[in-house]
């Protein structure tokens, strides 16, 4: 009996565990402080009527005999599939149904999309990023490079055509900086994916944040990108699905590699190693993209939205560098004073009773910077940028 | 770029889609006759009513500021496996809360559970078998070996001590043989497993349908079973969640290979890979455990085992040997008259207007035999048993 030994070469990421224990210590020391928690990644509004409705109608439809749903087809409903076709239409990305594929959410289609390729595989990911993308690809033992962040490419690196890379993680807009890839980007990524012959991995789980026109929704939206990219979205942040986990993957039927077609393989992975998503969720992510759902879901993102200018307006007054909030809940921002990460997180709890995330726990390129997120409640966010505002005028203005 | 080449050397199971292909061909053929179904897998009856008001209840609550869930804990909400730790102790089988790690099915887990294990580990897999677990361990690459179930077994395969294995499945009551084992047969293998240091995968999707008192629910009835065994489960069939997907898998806390532990590295993976079950499904699995939802479930289960006995009754009064139906929704039968499993399917829908599904298709031990399916509609079951009895008797009595 061998056990897979990658396991144990993980680095444990105890980011949010360290975070906890310091909001902890603090909250002991100081009893009679309230503490406004601008680090959470987690969406707060509730879900949007339509969707509430969609599933107790789906719920009691299942307790009827001509309205029970048993097992559904692997990879979704058609109601949903032509729901989500009808979004990538919208923006000039032809999807055909058959390439996507609906699923409980973007975290396991991002780990059970790599089953498809060989271990023996260099992997590139962007670094400051969403840290499963490392761990997935440990957990199988590929060997990974990165690109770098940082403040001179606005924190959206640009392929470097002397490495190579076979698989291509690409987050846009990004977790946690909230920068977003332009069009022109995006065609120079497909251009080396195609020259390296590599395939991108696309995260577009914030795609429903970007409100800038040059920023696409969809890697399809670039020429040649079926034949280069996967594509992977939730409703997690579209529609505040992260407890209700619906998500969904575009596999192109034109891509192909070493004479084999993806799709049909992620096909073969999905209806051997996965069930489909109940079928009451799936009524509710098909409600949120009807006419009256994609009003309601705005009025969220707009909520989400507000939240980050109110923080954005106290950087920028600040004359503090940062990216995000535009087309994105998260803030990216330089810690003042030449702070570590964890030096202003300190800094930021002990001054204002602010809790945030520390870049470096997001990669290297993270250190020196700090992700905020306009998930929060709007009093709440309100409040604390007037706390911040005035402290760092106080400390470094 | 390197595709995983596995992918091209699995052998497509064609079973339900040449068994759809002959049906709708004597359709065509026969527009005037009716044709029962008995070839299903899945449940027919609707949700319990304690399910669908758990479902509409925590919708409900989804849409409002205090009753929102975002995500929830990756391993469930302690309230389901609570209840699930419950339903544990009443067999005697001590289960800790962190040991049980909920999923969206059975599927799912046995699938991903194979990310624990290095490729190079023999595979111990019953013949005939529910076909996934031989198509899992075909995509990573793994080497498999069968013991063979056959009439002179009643279709249990016993361990034996010269062959050599790491991972063993086993799936009692079975799909499709129905057959179950008994605490001294499952103690011979956990035995066998200790000895070989093996770990068994136990797959209990049936157990809901054990009725033999000397037949355990759970592997963990058996001594030394939490040193040698992970269990996986499900609420598909327990009530009817094949299209609400649920379902949960076990990983002790004491079971333990190379100085590794499986809990930390399974809780590892599902932290990593996965971000848990809808909030509105936990709430309606926890709801079939309580009280008055076990006694509800039961009117299901007591339906399917009635169409059970019906089915047996033909069998019994035709002379034809099978198991199974006791202690689960199938009955597996020998084909009359030596033919061949599919010789049988084409006779059975020709002579009786019968779909069932072909033995064969689940192993080269399912050769000559034959699946009945006791999840169809009961006056439909009934009138499949008087067809069958006549047709039976006429050619072979």
């Amino acid at each position: 009996m061998k056990l897979n030994h990658n396991y144990s070469s993980l680095t444990a990421n105890y980011l949010f565990t360290e975070v906890a224990h310091k909001v902890n210590a603090y909250v002991e020391k100081h009893p009679e402080k309230e503490i406004i928690r601008l680090g959470i990644g987690d969406v707060t509004q509730p879900l949007v009527k339509c969707a509430v409705e969609a599933m107790q109608q789906a719920s009691q439809e299942m307790g009827t005999r001509e309205g029970f749903h048993g097992y559904g087809p692997e990879q979704g409903y058609a109601f949903l599939r032509q729901a989500i076709q009808a979004r990538y239409a919208q923006w000039n990305a032809a999807v055909d149904q058959t390439e996507i594929f609906v699923s409980d959410g973007a975290k396991s289609d991002l780990a059970n999309i790599l089953g498809l390729f060989d271990v023996d595989n260099i992997v590139l990911v962007p670094d400051p990023v969403y840290p499963v993308y490392v761990d997935d690809n440990q957990m199988d033992g590929r060997k990974i490079v990165y690109v770098h962040g940082n403040r001179e490419n606005s924190f959206l690196p640009m392929p470097d055509p002397t490495i190579q890379a076979d698989i291509i993680y690409l987050c846009s807009p990004n977790n946690p900086t909230g920068a977003a890839y332009t069009k022109r980007q995006l065609e120079s990524w497909v251009e080396y994916a195609r020259a390296q012959d590599a395939v991108i991995l696309y995260d577009a789980a914030y795609e429903s944040f970007i409100t800038q026109a040059d920023c696409p929704h969809s890697i399809y939206e670039i020429d040649g990108a079926k034949e280069c990219a996967i594509e992977i979205c939730s409703f997690s942040k579209i529609a505040g699905f992260t407890g209700t986990r619906c998500g969904y993957t575009v596999v192109p039927l034109c891509l192909e590699r070493q004479r084999m077609r993806l799709n049909p393989m992620w096909r073969r992975r999905q209806t051997t190693k996965f069930n489909g998503v109940a079928y009451v969720v799936q009524r509710a992510a098909a409600a949120v993209l009807t006419q009256q759902g994609l009003v309601q879901i705005q009025k969220n993102l707009d909520y989400y939205h507000n939240n980050a200018r109110v923080l954005a307006d106290v950087l920028h007054r600040a004359g503090i560098w940062y990216c995000g909030g535009e087309n994105s809940p998260y803030l990216w921002m330089q810690c003042p004073g030449q702070m570590t990460s964890w030096q202003f997180f300190d800094w930021l709890l002990e001054n204002c009773g602010i809790v945030g995330t520390p870049g470096a726990g997001f990669g290297a390129c993270g250190e020196g910077y700090f992700r905020l997120s306009a998930f929060g409640n709007a009093e709440q966010t309100e409040i604390a940028a007037q706390a911040m505002q005035q402290k760092l005028m106080e400390c470094f203005g």
